[in-house]
């Protein structure tokens, strides 16, 4: 048994707060047991300059964690004067996967920035606010195709959950404590036909062989499954 | 009557959670109506250079907001590189308010941070900050207290408000249209006592007299009685 | 007696150099005592962002301490590669202050820059730097006045002065030495009829009341009488 | 056929060109085709806080790309006076990837720092900077082990490449053009014994299921083989 | 003629200003002609690491423009959050050339630091700055060595000038005007026995032969004198 | 004789390898001796604000030392976040150079952009990157020629070399270890007719009279005909 008490298999409690910021067109808090992000996001009109011109849209990502919200509090990256790596890793992670949801030359040239802002760690901050700045988007997405009486520009529905390798055994959805201790762990991000849209995996205790990667993935594949099925239901559309 | 429906020497709905984020040692979410705030208390050894030897402690601040926080999205001072000056005035008016209400000479070579990081701003950040500040601040040292085995190194309460000239009427605890609107503002800063710790009166449209000013601060000690209030009924205290 | 021989409600000697650097539009070295700040002004064409189209000008501010004008030579910020917060604050309080003197409506489209570089610092600085800015403002206005062949754009006059409670006594102008052991301080703006544009009282050691935080205002105010009263004999108005 | 007449399966020519800088520990160039890195080893004094006092040592990285090394000339980092998201990315999968390969433990309180500096891109330079700093790192730790007299704290030979798939093909060792057009696109890292250190898969253009990841997988360990194998031939152990 | 009726050979009025800012060891206002120059010498203890545990002590410049002491307004340099690369270059010149002047290894390990703030300036700030600087550094020394009951430390005197080709014709001590026209131009430093400390010699308009340069620095070390002739006279030396 | 077996008046070995890098309009290789520089030049549109509207365009440079270059490896700038002032003083040290070069009227509003990459350093790495840069420059200059249909903008063979003074006897293009026990250094910048572009003379460790410039000058001038006599073979003009 896992030090929560819960089975290899199983994701963490998962809640989400719909329309939780007033100001932005799309807003939820999700939690992964006791981590917590507020994932926002924002349309704003105009486009990187890479962009101008092409008629199409674009989709970025910032990722940040508030000092308070690790076990130990960390200096800001405001006061250091700069982006860790780690943050800028994933703020390019949490944006690659959500723009493969996403048909951006349906929204014109408009930029829909994700926000996603960890209030509590507990592991897994990125897989949450993927899965929870994927929900912020397809709030914001909807009130968009009303607006601008386009169809949805949303592709297809995208989640990410953790796993590892932790004293030999496969684990889905690691807490901290766990993902402290595993000898591998990956993050998996998906879609509802369970294609994979981007893989990590990491191994600096130990190694991992093709073998035990086919398992995670197994296990990470029906996890997305669930949190997909979890994403529809917060919509009201199941 | 004000566009909220309230009184000119009203408050709005001021709501507390206690014990928000787990990993501080004083955590509450605070909300003076659509404004609301998370403050954190963490304590940690050792001072600044200044006070090294001294066998005295320290209190400091940050302040932040959210992107998202705002009517129209606002870039991040980690993305620019530096704070703007509106964080760092903030962020030292909290921290010079705060270490009024604190012995720090018997907290021995600590430096107690808090953190004040508004996920929604509807006008009030700064006040909502430092009475939402003081309670971390409290539940903090009531902790520190105890395990040091010290007296509470707290010596007074202390809670802000602020007020303002609208169409030539005096108003307490402006939100952000009346904020938006106002001749003259000021934010008061006073402990149970009705001392005043810091008063800050600004009239970038108009100007007001001595007359107004004693108004305002009439009406303002009045209110931080109430804030008070709350924060000792938050505290079990009353 | 004060430290300097002064009684409570007086002011250090004032002097003013006027016309003192030879290329921006007004130019004054100002001194409160042992106190030296050099003000310019400088007009140039544009406005930020938030006005372009206003035809309507701007008016902002650059305070700045040379490292050796205190006691102990103080770290550049341009080698620190950021402002303090100190800095920052100050330099927002000449800006608005001096706002309030001017109809810059009446400037078109035009930025108007007061930089108030401090060359010895006795305390006082920043009141300083606001009674000496409002003179530079005021050259370079009469100049630009002419040159567009408009009225003055000039309001009211605009001075500064400090005020403390040092061991239980009122006094007006601290010095260093005074501003250092005071209890409480404010720094008080006001234009000619005595009406306030801004107050910011703080009190880190001690607290103050109402009925004192109104003596130290009437001190103020009738400092400010006298620091307008020297400003017109500069400009030749008395 | 490809674009630069190779077969699917088939690595661009490696070349390696053994102790290219004098000063560091360790020194080569490599190209992988078109793309060439400069790797170099150094050995200095002293751990990152995070190891001090518990005698073991520590293996860091940074990438960097010369402006002209691009198709058209990048900015340099140095100028904009920040890191890229990018850089530090590769920066940290290169340092990773490489303490998988040694036992830090023996090597003392001492810091290896792998610099890759790319001179000239077309594609790849991640999988050539790590397959490049695995030689740098080994004659390094060949010169420390002798210096020491400890065993070769080496403990598996570590190499790199990236797969992709193109047109629906899947692809070994892609170059820029292939890169610029694929649908989906891993890098591997492995060990000698095809155990993965890490995976990256990306798909922001299409997506890829298990069954093509396992494809991909097969090519690049294939092609890891050949690669550890030239490395035995640059050190001569073959 | 010149443009401000000079000769050819004639340098501009020098005006000092003795002990002018009140905290540091050292400091006077220094005047070439309309180019005025604030120049400060602060002793402190310490040096820097490459230094420690020597014996030997140490000094660095830093010098800088005030906003409007140029023709147009120039940006503040703390405001950019960077030093300009001719801010970093005319620091470095001024601290080579004083070391020049002093036997370090005399001080003890302590750093002395030469302020150099150019309050207006009509071409030749650095070599201004060299020439007052200087005199700051005398008098810091002449402190130093009364408090420590050392000798002087200082070795020679040292003065600098500026040289150039303007329409063909030799000139000392160029004005702006005439520096922005010159073909090319030299910045001569060297102390009282004609012994060149350092020279730098320029020509983007034009060229200058080994012939001119002779000539050039005949004229300057002939300049060089009248200044170390007055720098004698401002220390009462003559 | 000299520690590498030169003569005082020998120049180390000079090589090049042209065509470097591919993506560049010109790239050279250069070494002198175990100095070893890659010199890029890149032709780009538009040019700096100052020039825009005049029809001519701009020179700049960018001057870089690889990490390991040195004896001891050095942090990269930028990971520091800044440019060191030696870095920008050799990177406005070659601009100035080769602008002297080329007649920038001729070819419209471009930017030609010199990077000097060093990738191993022994003494000397400015001048041979003015002198492998002019190199680079010359053939980007021969493409675009080519291209726009206009003359060749260059108008004189421009190189650079260092000369010093080492116990007593005065040395041309000295390594680092003469570099290092220079008492004084030069470096001199000249074009094909031996006139002057620029002269920088520094002596922290001793002084230098007119004489012995003047035999330094004579010394380096015949060195530099010998590098225009390599670039022109370089170049196949000879």
């Amino acid at each position: 048994m896992r030090n929560d008490g819960r089975l290899n298999d199983q994701l963490r409690d998962i809640r989400v707060v719909k329309d939780y910021i007033r100001y932005p067109q799309g807003s939820v808090l999700i939690e992964y047991g006791e981590t917590k992000v507020i994932c926002n996001a924002t349309i704003s009109e105009g486009v990187p300059p890479f962009l101008k011109g092409t008629g199409t849209g674009w989709l970025t990502s910032e990722y940040s964690m508030l000092p308070c919200s690790t076990h130990t509090r960390n200096q800001r990256e405001s006061q250091k004067g700069k982006l860790t790596g780690r943050t800028q890793e994933i703020s390019r992670l949490i944006g690659r996967s959500l723009r493969s949801a996403i048909d951006l030359s349906l929204i014109g040239e408009r930029t829909i920035t994700i926000d996603c802002d960890v209030i509590q760690a507990d592991g897994g901050t990125r897989t949450a606010s993927i899965t929870g700045g994927f929900l912020a988007l397809y709030i914001a997405c909807q009130k968009l195709s009303e607006d601008l009486k386009i169809g949805n520009p949303i592709k297809s529905f995208v989640a990410a959950v953790s796993l590892g390798i932790v004293n030999g055994e496969i684990m889905l959805d690691l807490n901290y404590e766990e993902d402290s201790n595993a000898e591998a762990d990956i993050n998996l991000i998906a879609n509802e036909k369970s294609e994979i849209i981007e893989i990590q995996g990491t191994s600096e205790k130990g190694t991992f062989d093709k073998d035990m990667l086919n398992k995670m993935i197994d296990l990470g594949l029906n996890g997305i499954n669930q949190l997909i099925d979890i994403q529809k239901r917060v919509l009201n559309l199941k």
